[in-house]
C-alpha cells in the first residue's frame, strides 16, 4: 500500500521496503549483512531501511548473532507481531468465520456465527461487522495498526465493484454490494475475493508454494488455485467453478437442472439420503434439518471407515467420482498437489485422501516427469478467513507492484 | 526496473532493447518521440537504442511523419522483416510441419511432410533436420540471422532436458533427446515446448491476448491455455492434457483402459465407425487407413452440415461432448473466449462453433459478469509450427527477464 504513496521516489522505497520485510519473514530472522546478501541491495540502503522499518514498529531486535570471524556479533530483525494486523472473512452460507491475524500471519483471535438466513443482506452485513468489532476487541489490536479486513466471498464476485453477484447458496443476495457496505459500518479499508482463492493464498503463505489446487468441500465444492507460486484468478477473479462437472449421469439432480454435479453427488445431504435408502442409516432422517443431516453424515463416515461394508461403499464411491475431478485438473494444469479443506474434508479424510491417491498413481499423466501429492490443509476450517487476512498481507509483504492491480486494492479511507 | 540497473549493464542494454522492439511491433511504426512516450525511457536513451537496433539490422525507416506544429516531420521506425528468422516445427503423429517466419512474425516459407512410421526416431529426426534445412534455403533466410528453432512437441516432454517422453501416439517414442540430437544436425539453437502451449503462443502472438483456452482437435485432443496475456505451462510445462476426461461412459474404449475418454471419443475413426454402423455412411470403410477415415469424416461432416438427420445428430453429440468439457475449462479458469484448432477443427466448424456457444451461453457460471465467446483459430493448421517459431522470436521481444527460465531457454552454441 506504501506503493501508493505520491511520488516515485517513494514508490521505490515502499518497493524495497516489501522486499525486505518480506525477505525477513521468508528466513524468520535475519542479520542487516544477510538481507544484503539475500536482497541485493546495498548496505547503506538496507541500514536506511531497517531504520525506517523499526521505526514504524514492523520490525524488531531478535538477539544477536555469532559469526564465525572476529567481527563483533550481529543484531538480528524479526518481524514485530504487533507492527499490523488484519482480519479475515469467511463467508460461507452456513457459518461466518472472522479471524485477526498479526504480522507474522498467527491467528490471534476467531470466532464464527452461523450465517442467518434473512431475506435482506443488511442483517447479514450488520452481524459480520459487528463480529469483526469483537474479534479486533479481543485481539487487544490498536485500530490504526488494523491495515484492513479482507472478505472471501462465494461466486460468481464482482471484484471491481466489491459485489457479491448471485451466490448459488444464498438465495436473498443478488449484487450485494458487500466491500462497501462493510467498509462504511467499520470504517476499515476492505478488500473482497473468491472462498478458494483466499484459501489457496493461505496455503501459500503457510509454506507451500509450487503448483497447487485447493480443493473446497463445504457447501458446494470449489478450487483454488496456485500456479508457479503465483494465485491464478482468471479473469475476472472468478476462478475455481468446479461445482457442475458432471461424475454421474445418473447421480441427483442439480439446482442447474442436470444430473450428477459434482457439487451435488457430494454434499451430506445426498450420502445420508444414499445411506437411508440401503439401510445404512435408520429411516427418519430429516434431510431438510441440517443439523440432523451432520450428525447423520459423521455416523456414516464413521461407520465407513470401520471397515468393509454398505457405508464404506458410500464413500468409496464418492472418492472415486472427485479423484476423478482432481486426475482432470491435475491433467489440465500440470500440477503438484492437491490440498483439500473445507467443513467436510476432516470427516472424508481417511478414505478419501487414500482414494485419490491410488487413482492419481494410475492415472496422472505426466507421472513419469514429476510426482503428484494429495494433502490435507494444515490450517483447519479456518482456511477460508486466514486465506481473506492473508490477502491483505500480501500487500504489505508483496515487492511485485504488478500484483497491486486496481481491482484488488484495499478500498478505504486510510 | 531501476531497481536492476547498474547490476548488470548489459542485461540491461537487453532488457531496454527488447522493450523498444516490442513497443514497436505493437504499433508497426513509430517515431523516436512517440518510443520514449511509451516506454517511459529518455530520449537520450531512445536514441542509442534506435541507433544500435538500427545498426544491427532489426529496424528500419519507415518514412516520415507529418507533425501538427511547426517542428520538421519525425522519422517513423518499424521493424526490419529480414532482420532475424524463426524457425518452427510441430511434430504431429500423422505430419510434421515446419514454417520460417520473420522478424514480424510472417510466414514466409512452410513445408510439410506425413510423420515416417518408423521404429527408430533417428529416421524421424533426420527428416526433420533435412526439412528445416529445405525451409530455410527456401525462405532465402541467411544462416547467421536464424536466430533458432522451435519444436511443439506431443506431451510429455521433459523441458529441461528437452526430451520427449513418451508421447501416446508414437509409440517408438521414448525418452527421445530430441532437441540436443536436432541441434547437433543443424548447428542451431533448439528449444522444445508442447504443441498446444505453442499453437496458444500463436495465438497470443496474433493479437488475442487476454485469457482464453487454444482446444486443439487433431490426433488426440490438447489444451493450450493463456491467461491474463500470460502463456501458462504448468508446473513442468506439461500443461494441457484433457484427452482422458470422460464424456460418455458408453463411450469408446480408450488406450487408458476407460471408456468414452474425448481424446478417443473425438476421432474420425470412431465418427465413421458410428456413421458405418448407423448406416450414414456405406459398410466396407478400413478403419485402419487413415486417409480413407480422413475421406469418409469429410463426407460425414459435410452431409451433417446439408440438414438434419443421422449424420449430423453423430456431429451433434460430439459437439455437445466437447462443449461440456470447455464449459468446464471455462468455469475452472474464469476465461474470457475458447479458440478451436488443428486438423479436424475446420470440419467440425460450422456445427461445433454454434453448440459450443449455446451451450456457454447458457451455462458458463459467471456470465452475468463478463461474457464467453467461441472463435476459430485465424492461423489455420500451421498454427503449432507458427507457435513453435513464436516462442523463439518472444525470447526477442520479451522485456520480462522472468520469462527466461533455463528451462525454456534456447540451447545452442551461439
Amino acid at each position: 500500500m506504501s506503493v501508493r504513496r505520491g511520488t516515485n521516489l517513494d514508490r521505490v522505497g515502499g518497493f524495497n521496503d516489501a522486499v525486505v520485510l518480506d525477505a525477513i519473514r521468508r528466513s524468520t530472522r535475519l542479520s542487516r549483512v544477510e538481507l544484503a546478501e539475500v536482497t541485493g541491495l546495498s548496505g547503506q540502503a538496507i541500514s536506511n531501511i531497517t531504520r525506517r522499518l523499526l521505526e514504524a514498529g514492523l520490525l524488531r531486535d531478535a538477539g544477536r548473532q555469532r559469526t564465525s570471524g572476529l567481527g563483533k556479533p550481529r543484531t538480528l530483525l524479526e518481524l514485530e507481531p504487533a507492527g499490523q494486523y488484519a482480519v479475515g472473512v469467511h463467508l460461507d452460507p452456513a457459518v461466518v468465520t472472522v479471524v485477526v491475524l498479526d504480522l507474522t500471519g498467527e491467528v490471534i483471535a476467531r470466532r464464527s456465527v452461523g450465517t442467518p438466513h434473512a431475506d435482506d443482506p443488511d442483517v447479514l452485513i450488520d452481524r459480520i461487522a459487528a463480529t469483526i468489532e469483537d474479534v479486533i476487541t479481543e485481539a487487544a489490536a490498536p485500530r490504526d495498526r488494523v491495515t484492513g479486513v479482507g472478505i472471501a466471498a462465494p461466486g460468481p464476485i464482482d471484484v471491481e465493484r466489491g459485489v457479491v453477484v448471485d451466490p448459488p447458496n444464498l438465495s436473498a443476495w443478488h449484487l450485494v454490494p458487500l466491500r462497501d457496505e462493510l467498509r462504511e459500518r467499520i470504517g476499515l479499508p476492505v478488500l473482497l475475493d473468491k472462498d478458494v482463492t483466499a484459501a489457496a493464498s493461505a496455503e501459500k503463505w503457510a509454506g507451500g508454494g509450487g503448483s497447487f489446487v485447493f480443493f473446497y468441500l463445504g457447501t458446494g465444492v470449489g478450487a483454488g488455485l496456485v500456479i508457479g507460486d503465483e494465485v491464478v484468478r482468471g479473469s475476472s477473479s472468478n476462478v475455481g467453478e468446479i461445482g457442475h462437472v458432471i461424475v454421474d449421469p445418473d447421480g441427483p439432480v442439480c439446482y442447474c437442472g442436470r444430473r450428477g454435479c459434482v457439487g451435488e453427488a457430494s454434499q451430506p445431504r445426498y450420502l445420508v439420503q444414499q445411506a437411508m435408502q440401503t439401510g445404512v442409516l435408520a429411516q427418519g432422517i430429516d434431510l431438510d434439518d441440517r443439523g440432523a443431516v451432520d450428525a447423520a453424515f459423521a455416523r456414516l463416515c464413521s461407520e465407513a471407515e470401520d471397515g468393509p461394508g454398505l457405508a464404506r461403499e458410500i464413500v468409496a464411491v464418492l472418492a472415486e467420482r472427485i479423484a476423478k475431478v482432481v486426475e482432470d485438473i491435475a491433467n489440465l494444469l500440470d500440477l503438484e498437489r492437491v490440498v483439500f479443506g473445507g467443513p467436510h474434508w476432516e470427516q472424508l479424510a481417511p478414505l478419501l485422501g487414500d482414494a485419490v491417491r491410488a487413482a492419481l498413481e494410475e492415472r496422472f499423466l505426466v507421472r513419469s516427469v514429476h510426482p503428484f501429492e494429495v494433502a490435507g490443509t494444515a490450517l483447519g476450517v479456518d482456511v477460508g478467513a486466514i486465506g481473506a487476512a492473508s490477502l491483505v498481507l500480501d500487500q504489505t509483504f508483496s515487492p511485485n507492484p504488478s500484483v497491486l492491480l486496481p481491482d484488488r486494492e484495499l478500498v478505504g479511507e486510510r
